[in-house]
């Protein structure tokens, strides 16, 4: 593993045209680099365990992750009541827009939809592909740091579209907090199971199912190095949608949108967690000097600062290059395996 | 880790009304468990240092693994002509074989091509997916206990067909052997370069590029528990096809079936690698005990006997079960991930 550079500034300024520039930008995006052996061990410790103990493991390790103390899986589980009640008790512009969204996904990914086809050559051998939907999904659904009805409709959904029989869902209760719009997405969703567990012990009970969790064919969702790594390690035993990895936002700027518009976007990503990745690349280096100065100006007016600092200090880049054509070339160079994924489900998260 | 029976049979029999049956099945199906620590950290280690120092990693774990004494890339590349000699050198019928399965795999391809579309909602907002084919692919093709040119044509040309600018592939050529069927697929199927590396080291390089190697934007093709166990660890980095571990055959018989064809067709993968898996089911205990007769009985004649018994008494089972709905049953709980990947691809390997 190199070495990372110590820096003091608030996000490092790349230029394609230093010698070292691209080692400095591999260093930058080492992700691997991030799941660490130490987290990794603790992943597999914790698979393990609940491949062995089931329940009773999933529990442990709520308890000691989740800062909670309960006794059995029981506590760890809602039923369609409650996310029935959190729908209906929603605030009615929240309902409508939660139902407004279930729609446009719904209707977005009908059409993505494939077929099923087959034809027969002149000797009489016939060929073809049958889709068939899965019987079970799983999906993961980030709590704590903040809270993604979306991600429940974004996984839910396509799912329910591809003809899927059963949907469980797992989203962590980190102190016990439980977001109401979540649940709320979740019943609207049509979601069958909801356990209110998350990180590597969610993953395991999805994975290779519990007494209470059964077990899934594929599971998909978002979520931070721990989730990751599980389901990196996972990916066999059931189909994966992606390793999600940290949030990351590329964006190109040709210099004349508004810096202070740049660094929000910035912004945008870097909140979600530490490990999130915000590089900005443009060929106008004064430019780059504004979103810096934008940057430095409203950090402090955000709730999330002292995340977005830790993000943009580790991971975040402003990078100067020479043309539009090298910032294509760029582009290509950090995101082809998500420009390629983007192809099978909108990013979200 | 669950301790393994030890058993002195040439293939398990395993009854669904066993009340240790399911536990059974899991330790067999248990391919994580082949995929062990000793293994990752074999592999974590080649892919470290072929990330760090390219070319001159690759070219010790190549003379290492596959028993050879090159100093140079060089020495594993392959030149368009030499791939294209082998094409114009193989006896007619072979090429004329060649030719002909390619055609057939093009022509199936083209029909799974995905289409780019958007459409434009009331308010205005168009949605869409854009399909773009990858810059880069790698293709691993297996060399050494056995040959595939098929992994070549099913794996090079649903690239071509999908647009793909380049593509690369790695076959190992151990202790010196180059299969000339397979150099002439590469030919037929508009291979770009050819490297006659394998295992982890060529996954790694793959992944990261090294000097000589391009750095590919995704990696497909079969490959041993060193290729699976490397391909599981560089996703993210780049995208994969599956982990395609051992090679896996599952058959249902209703007992109407002659017991060596079904010998036959079990042993057809177990042939491929000690990891292999071969599983028989049926709801008809004295034909499972004729399968069973008929193995012992053709045994002897294999030419890869030693590799089939492994196999077969690591990996295998004749599983008697109640009735037909049971074995489909069996059937969804032992494969329901290959079932979803062979619908994007045809398994083969």
């Amino acid at each position: 593993m190199s070495e990372r550079q110590q820096t003091t500034a608030t996000i490092s300024r790349l230029s394609t045209s230093d010698a070292a520039f691209h080692h400095r930008l591999d260093e930058l995006l080492d992700w691997e680099g991030v799941s660490d052996k130490a987290v990794q061990a603790r992943v597999e410790e914790i698979l393990a365990s609940v491949k062995q103990r089931g329940d009773a493991a999933v529990v442990e390790a709520t308890n000691r992750f989740d800062r909670l103390a309960v006794t059995s899986m029981d506590e760890l589980t809602l039923t369609p009541e409650q996310l029935e009640s959190a729908f209906h008790n929603l605030p009615a512009e929240q309902r409508e827009a939660l139902s407004s969204a279930a729609e446009r996904i719904k209707r977005y990914h009908e059409r993505q939809k494939p077929n099923s086809w087959q034809y027969e050559e002149a000797d009489g051998t016939v060929l073809g592909q049958k889709v068939t939907p899965l019987d079970r999904a799983g999906i993961y659904v980030p709590g704590g740091k903040a809270a993604y009805p979306s991600s429940v409709l974004m996984n839910a959904i396509p799912a329910h579209v591809a003809g899927v029989r059963e949907i469980v869902m797992v989203v962590p209760t980190p102190d016990g907090v439980l977001n109401e719009l979540v649940l709320a997405a979740a019943h609207l969703a049509g979601v069958d199971y909801v356990f209110t567990i998350g990180g590597a012990q969610a993953v395991a009970a999805l994975a290779y199912g519990t007494e209470s969790v059964p077990r899934v064919d594929k599971i998909v969702g978002p979520g931070n190095i721990y989730v990751a790594t599980a389901k990196r390690a996972v990916f066999g035993q059931v189909g994966i949608d992606m390793i999600a990895g940290p949030s990351e936002i590329m964006v190109v700027s040709d210099g004349v949108t508004d810096p202070e518009w740049l660094a929000m976007d910035l912004f945008s990503q870097a909140e979600h967690d530490e490990d999130a990745q915000a590089i900005l690349v443009s060929w106008d280096a004064e430019h780059l000097d504004a979103v810096e100065a934008a940057i430095e100006r409203l950090l402090p007016s955000l709730e999330r600062e002292a995340i977005v600092r830790e993000s943009l200090r580790r991971r975040g880049a402003l990078v100067l290059c020479q043309d539009a054509q090298e910032a294509i070339t760029l582009i290509n160079r950090v995101a082809p395996e998500h420009l390629e994924l983007s192809v099978a489900a909108p990013i979200h998260g």
